[in-house]
Order: structure tokens, then C-alpha cells, then sequence
């Protein structure tokens, strides 16, 4: 099982809990960027969408993109859904014709998602501050046909209006694919979001899920989004039938229309991200970069990674993402999820006790 | 959109609905074959995974796998569960080093995947009746590495008895892929499944799901099975995260355990394929071949699929399954699945008129 254990993300509870003989139950996981709330009606949506399990799920899912479509206000056969992001991501791969560059630190499926489809990658790297330095894009245009970036950025936090890329990869031809599966979190997304140029740049794909915002990993939604008709046929070409379960497809009736839900949610978290920011810059021996979504990474002065995530673990039953496998960062990093506000100040007071030390 | 419409599956309930005006939902689908009995506590199982949405799956599924380990009497390390069968079948693909044999009438699946990732077809043919002619394959052995057998096979019904093959494989040092989705419909199922061959032959791996037997294709949950580490390496390495949602993932601790829906089904499909043979017989128009699991092929002999699939359609509301555009079948064939008594009543009546006049 070596292959396996390599994935390497956070979201290790249960291989962490066997380690350390520890109940999963109790876990505490910061190590999951996802929203903490979920959509409130969701076992009244869930048990809705029950008698669907008989069925199998719509191949070409119509019923499901309409849905999306409408939540994004994009043309239904623009979009594409997935098995989460990660299919999508996984999908993108095939519609390539050449390196791909993306810039680290970041999300590893891209990259191993390239490799396991034999792609050269072109690595870049975001500036000391983690910003993007458009650049350090120029002086590397010629070597690569397609660029990821992850907006905002996972693990950094970061977001960057990415505009002037786009126009970039537009002038040289080239395909830029932009994961925005963290940018529902944002305050002002619409400042930040590249959507509303689908229509008119063929050379967009953008990838979004409701794994992170609606707080539902375990359901396994994600979905492409292109006006680039080529690219299209080719994920579908090469698209597995029946990726997309029936409560992923049913629950996109309801979630979408929360929008209650959707506010609170982003009320919340344009809150709580100061809250922390200003909580975490309290506390001794670590560097807080800013966010401006549900996640932070911090970048420890005294300790190493792997020390801190095993004290966390052992003494507090926190589990954190230990952030020193992503490219382009060490053993210093760590990355920990905007939780609820109880569980928030259950990590602030582990982390003062734990660093301070 | 054109390479979606190329899948041509069954269950497009959805696209012939909508193409004839119909409401989907008074739609009688006999072209899934799947059993039409769920679990009947399905409801609190799915009730009692939704807190699990919140969390990604465990990317190793140890728990999933024991579960279907303890079911199977297997070694759980040997199981690799996937987004139903499909995943499955597009992951053995990467482990092959050489064409593949398929024998058709089959699954189409097989054939889509091998083509998508580059490996050659050796096309080979059940006999006049649908069965398996070992000599077909001995005659073109030095074509391929690999052999995939549907046992009992879709769209035909047929089963056969393989462990010769098995061996004959063995002794070529070629892989046998079985795809044993339909086996737990046949009454003396432990005469034909290769599952107490795995620990043995290493060159054996069987895939099966719990989407037919269990009537929950809308779940997606399927797994493969050897005791051949390289080829379980290979999967692994290739496998995209979280493919398999935690509904999947927790309904295993109960649907393997309701024995008694487990005999009720089993017993139920033993009385029903005789009705249904039975009943069928005393049609004009028609050659009924043996079936052994939850569906029956049938060659028209004076009408044509599609007409007979328009005419169902429109008249009673029943959707069949065109069988014409499986390899080595024309248009003369449609499949219909076992339902419940009721339905299955309905059906023998329509195609009755249908066939009669």
C-alpha cells in the first residue's frame, strides 16, 4: 500500500487515530479547509433524494447542471460535473497539449494528476509573501502550453486578481485553468472571480465545488466550467459514466437556493478570519500570513512541523495539517482551518500553549 | 455533446422522457438491471452516514474494505473499492502490459476503457447460444495478455463455468479479469464465482459492486479483488482520491449484514427467472435465452429493437434496452430486466400486444 500513504493530504483522522490509539470521535479536525456549518436541511435534502439510489444518476446530468447553471448564472452545457474537484481535475489533464505550469506551494493533484498523465510540469512559485508575481509567469511563457493556479491559494491563503494573467495566457495562447474552490469564502469574490469572463475567453477553465463552502466533502460534488467547446468534448470523451452519485445530483435543488445559508455563511467567515488573524498575531513564535478564506497558514519560527502536529494530537486532540510536504515549503509550515468559534478557541489556547512553550 | 450520446447505455430514462414529452417519474425502467428490492432499513442507514458528509472518506477506506472483506471471507488488503464497478474497470486498464481479449456480447464499458487508455482489442465471441467456447480463446491465445470474461454476462444471461479458463490463463501466464457484477443473482452461485481462487491465482481479479444485487446503482460503490500486490500497487497508484463517497462507505457496515433481504432476494429471483421464462415461451415472435440472473435477452424475430423499444415507450410507459449496439447483437435483440411481479406482469402483457401484432 506505499502508492497510498504518498497522497499525503490532511484529512487523516482515522490512520492518525489508529496511530495513536485514539477514539476518531474525538478528533478535532482543523486539518480539512471545509466550512464547519452545513446547509441545515440537509437530512430533510439527503432523505428526499433517497428513492434516487434505485436509480442510476443521469449520465449526461441535465437535471444537475442546470442546477449549477443557475447558481453561477453560466450556460448549463459550459459546465461539467465531477466526482469532486479532484475528477475534474484529474479530467483537465487529457484536454492538455503540452508542459503545465503551476505554481507552488500548492494544492498536489495537480501535479500528480499531470505526472500520472505523463504531462511535463514547469514548477513556479509565488513571491516571499506568497502573492503572485505575474513575472515570474513571463519569464517562463515559452516553456509550458497550459497554467494552474489555485485562487485562493491552498495552502497560503492568498488570493490574487488574476486578470492581467488571463489577458497573458490569452495574448501567448495558452490555457489557464483556475481552481476556485475556496472562493465562495472571500468577502468580495466578485472582485476576484474570473466566471464572468467564461463566455468571451476560450482559454478559461475554472474548476468549483460544494466540498468546501457547503461543507460536504463526503458527498463528492465538483464541476469544471468552460465555453471552450473542444475542451468539452474531450472531457466528456474521456469522462467515466456515473461519477456523480444521485445525492450529489439531487442536493444541488436545494443548497443552491439556501440563501440564507450562503450569507451566514459568508458573514461568518468575514468575521471570524479577523477574529483569528488578530488572535494568532498574539502569539509568540510564528508568522500568521494573511487569508481571506477559510483557512490559514503559519509559518513556525521556533518548532518544526511535525513536532507541533504530534503535540496537538497527543495533548488536545487537534489534528492539523502538517504543511511541509507541499513544494516550495519546509518543515516550518503549518495550515489549520477557520472552524466555529468554540473550536476556534480551543486551537488558539493549544497553539499558545504548545509554541509558547 | 456528441461523445456522451455515444455511451449508449441503458437507464436514459431521463433523455427519453424528455425526447417523447414524458414525465419521468410514470416511467416503468426495465432497461437497468438491477434489482428492484433495496434494503428496507435503507433509510436509517443513509440517515446515520450524514454527519460523515461533513468529513472527506478515509482515502485508504480501511473500515469500507474490512466490511466487504468480512462479507467476501477475503483478505481485506486484497480490495479495492471503487465509484462503483466503473472505476474499476478504467483502473485495471492501467496494470495491463499488452491487448486485451473481451468476449462479446458484452458490457461496452470494457471496450471504452481499453480504448481510452491505449491497449489493443482482441475481439472475441460467446458461441451461437451465448456460451463460452474455450477454444475460441486457445485459438487466439498469443494475441493478448489479458482476458476479460462478464460471468454471468450482460446483455446475454449466460453463465459459465470458468475455472478452466482460469487455468488455462494460469498456464500462459496471462490475466483473467472477471467481471462477477450479476453473480450474486445466480442461485448456486458458489459453483461459478472465482472468489476461493484468489488467494491462489495471481492471476485472477474479479470485480463486483453492490449497484445490481443490492438495487443501489445511485450509490456507486463497487470494488476489485486479487492477491496480486503488483497489480494492487499499480491501482492504487493511479486511483483518484475520494472517489467513493462516505454513504458508499457506511452503508457497508449494514447492507452485508441484512441477511435475511440478502436470502429474500436470492429466493425471490430463483422463483421469478422461472416465471419469467416461463411466461415468455408462450410469446410469438420471440427466442428467449436462458438467463440466470436478473435480466433476460430476447431476439426479435419479426420486428426490430427500436421500433419494439419507441413502441413500449410510447404505449405502456416501459423502457427496454435496444440491445442492438452491442458488439456481435443486431437489431434484432432487446434486454429486459427482472422486476417485481407486479411490473413483470405488465411487461409480458405489452410485449405481448407488441410482439403480436
Amino acid at each position: 500500500m506505499d502508492e497510498k500513504t504518498k497522497l499525503g493530504h490532511g484529512a487523516d483522522v482515522v490512520s492518525m487515530a489508529l496511530k495513536y490509539g485514539k477514539n476518531e470521535h474525538n478528533i478535532i479536525d482543523f486539518s480539512s479547509n471545509i466550512n464547519p456549518y452545513i446547509p441545515k436541511n440537509i437530512d430533510k435534502y439527503i432523505l428526499d433524494s433517497i428513492r434516487n439510489c434505485k436509480n442510476y444518476p443521469d449520465v449526461e446530468y441535465i437535471s444537475l447542471r442546470k442546477d449549477i447553471g443557475n447558481y453561477l448564472n453560466i450556460n448549463y452545457e459550459y459546465i461539467i460535473p465531477g466526482n469532486g474537484a479532484t475528477e475534474i481535475i484529474y479530467l483537465i489533464m487529457k484536454a492538455l497539449n503540452g508542459p503545465l505550469a503551476i505554481i507552488n506551494p500548492t494544492f498536489s493533484e495537480y501535479e500528480r494528476s499531470a505526472k500520472l498523465n505523463n504531462i511535463e510540469i514547469v514548477d513556479l512559485y509565488f513571491d516571499r509573501n506568497f502573492k503572485l508575481d505575474i513575472n515570474s509567469i513571463k519569464n517562463k511563457i515559452d516553456e509550458f502550453k497550459a497554467l494552474f493556479i489555485c485562487n485562493p491559494n491552498n495552502p497560503t491563503g492568498n488570493i490574487d486578481d488574476i486578470t492581467e494573467v488571463l489577458d497573458l495566457m490569452k495574448k501567448h495562447n495558452k490555457l489557464l485553468i483556475v481552481d476556485e474552490t475556496f472562493m465562495e469564502f472571500v468577502h468580495n469574490q466578485s472582485k476576484y472571480t474570473l466566471l464572468s469572463f467564461i463566455n468571451e475567453y476560450k482559454n478559461l477553465f475554472i474548476i468549483k465545488a460544494i466540498t468546501k463552502f457547503f461543507g460536504l466533502p463526503g458527498i463528492r460534488l465538483g464541476y469544471g466550467v468552460t465555453s471552450n467547446k473542444e475542451i468539452l468534448n474531450t472531457l466528456w470523451k474521456f469522462k467515466e459514466p456515473w461519477t456523480v452519485n444521485t445525492f450529489a445530483e439531487n442536493i444541488c435543488k436545494y443548497i443552491f437556493n439556501d440563501k440564507d445559508y450562503i450569507q451566514m455563511t459568508r458573514n461568518y467567515f468575514k468575521e471570524e478570519i479577523d477574529f483569528m488573524m488578530n488572535k494568532l498575531s498574539k502569539i509568540n513564535n510564528i508568522l500568521v500570513y494573511n487569508t481571506q478564506t477559510d483557512f490559514i497558514l503559519l509559518k513556525l519560527l521556533k518548532h518544526n512541523s511535525s513536532y507541533v502536529k504530534e503535540k496537538l494530537f497527543l495533548e488536545n486532540n487537534i489534528l492539523i495539517r502538517d504543511a511541509s510536504n507541499f513544494k516550495g515549503l519546509d518543515e516550518s509550515y503549518i495550515r489549520i482551518a477557520i472552524k466555529d468559534r468554540k473550536n476556534n478557541e480551543i486551537i488558539l489556547d493549544a497553539l499558545k500553549k504548545v509554541l509558547g512553550e
